[in-house]
């Protein structure tokens, strides 16, 4: 089968074994995967991203060999692997799932290990365990914003955000985006949110932020305490570069709550006595939990958070370097999402 | 009268100007006054406590001019400004104060300002109304503890850690063996208290810890999880020096909260990726505020909390120098408290 390759820094559309689906398992065909910012991260940085996954113990990825990332995804059940037929998952399904596969020596993060597919991929193989049917009729290009969404979902719930508290957000790529459907449908209220780029401040408006800003010319805690300046506030830091973690301690009125969204892979310098003075506090958040994933779908399938503007472009597998480049550019794109068969130009959705 | 000045790093006892209480003061001859560690740092480091100063809007220390530390406190009220008297406040009291002077058009941190004394001189001003009678016939070297253990109590509150959780305690110096007595009234249990000097770990255990560990030998966490391991779990970082909130990120338990109790004055550098992948959360506090101050002189004097183990000397203000010297080896002291008219040479309590 034919999958985007990443080997050295460099993505290549190469042929590939079919993976095969082992017991308790399914073959899907890749209907849509979108692309991640933390996969353009691994493609310049895999090196260091192997290294943290030493420190963390995890295993199956050595960056100095081909892999094959995706862990947006939402397929077709195309086959069985042994045992999972009469289990609920049939080919014809459309479903997604969180990117693990369980197996019985191994818990594998589909998208970051080298010997089996992640979904910028014709096929890729999942634990039948995990799969989720898509709703309603939910086509397969939004059922595969599940897992961004997801994410968000999290971030605001581990946050601790109530109705009637203030929401900062910094940064409005995928993830700081994500986050405003959920903090509405919550009763958080004003939601302000800070980015460089006009195009995506203009999607935080159509996403339903109270006020955007652009952090050249007005700070946001400016624009909050404009906007409200009263109600507990927890700034959302979804930008992840070195030195944000700083300019936001440095930003935020004294007891706001920080929720570190943005995922910095290096080192990063910050004032812990600006941070005592204040007393603030920090929450680092990662992934989501299978409930979260699962209540994430079904939002979406029922429109209770709408992403269409998420989806800024679709590109098939020989498109995927220079979507890759495109995504580099701010301005240009939120997230484009990979549809396998699709042409290699980038069109609208 | 004669009081402690720093100047340029240098401690001195000079002579000075009797300070004056203004409207709504009092002037009180200090009975004690502990040394904290703050001291020592802001005496080596004046101007970048000064540079801090302008980051957060303080005013009135010039960190060029002399100053004049101490505010860990307890004195007798010798005279009173206009407007005090039948205000509840009279000469012959016993009192503590938060380390604040409130004036119309100024909040003095006192202990941290050029125009006014801290605690180390014979005599300071205190505002009535924030003056505290000392309870119970407890004594004024006890009473001095009032300020550190309040820090203590405010950290323990704001860590929102409840009976049934577990503790760490990473480093014995006054902080961190002040939060042992508040945790046990709490119910929180085991308490791991971790330091590299053997005396800090023998007052840790005279303090309550259950468990205590030279990390040189074992590591703080892996002796929790010996003790415990299972119990939800909040790590007090109590050093303070630069790196070690990335070595408690780096050994915390997945979703530990950290209770950042160490004041760390310059920049410091930490990996966000360790934090956000085992989802940490990050307390940061300063102070108390006037209930929790109201509070810890009360449970001191009831004998809720124990203090003793913490006065490890006793110096009057011409071997203060001295006292600061000795309290830079951490196995000697914990905390030394000045007696203005007590003998020159530490002595034991």
């Amino acid at each position: 089968m034919r999958a985007v390759v990443a080997e050295r820094g460099v993505l290549e559309v190469r042929d590939q074994d079919e993976p095969r689906p082992e017991a308790g398992e399914v073959l899907i065909e890749v209907r849509a995967c979108g692309i991640c910012g933390s996969d353009l991260h691994t493609l310049q940085h895999a090196p260091e991203v192997g290294r943290l996954g030493e420190v963390l113990g995890t295993t199956g990825f050595d960056p100095d060999r081909p892999y094959v990332m995706g862990h947006e995804f939402c397929g077709e059940v195309v086959d069985l692997g042994p045992g999972v037929e009469g289990s609920g998952v049939a080919p014809g399904d459309l479903v997604v799932s969180m990117p693990f596969l369980v197996r019985p020596d191994a818990f594998v993060p589909l998208g970051f290990v080298n010997d089996l597919p992640g979904g910028y991929a014709e096929r890729m193989v999942l634990s039948a365990g995990l799969c989720l049917q898509v709703p309603n009729g939910l086509d397969h290009r939004r059922a595969a914003l599940t897992e961004p969404m997801a994410v968000a979902l999290h971030a605001v719930n581990r946050s601790g955000i109530r109705a009637g508290e203030s929401a900062v957000i910094v940064g409005c790529g995928p993830v700081g985006l994500a986050l405003i459907p959920w903090l509405r449908n919550l009763g958080v209220g004003p939601i302000v949110a800070a980015d460089l780029a006009p195009g995506r401040r203009a999607k935080a408006e159509s996403m339903g932020a109270d006020v955007v800003v652009d952090p050249r010319a007005e700070s946001v805690i400016d624009a909050w305490r404009r906007a409200d300046g009263a109600r507990d506030l927890v700034i959302f830091e979804a930008v992840g570069t070195p030195g944000m973690i700083d300019q936001v301690v440095a930003a935020a009125p004294a007891r706001a709550r920080l929720l570190i969204a943005g995922v910095c892979m290096p080192p990063d310098t910050f004032r812990p006595f600006i941070a005592i003075v204040k007393e603030l506090s920090m929450q680092f958040v990662y992934c989501y939990d299978g409930d979260e994933f699962a209540h994430t779908l079904h939002a979406i399938a029922e429109g209770i958070v709408a992403v269409d503007p998420l989806i800024t472009g679709i590109v098939g597998l020989d498109g995927v370097p220079d979507a890759f480049v495109a995504l580099g550019s701010p301005d240009a794109h939120v997230k484009i999402v990979v549809e396998p068969g699709a042409d290699p130009a980038i069109v609208a959705p």
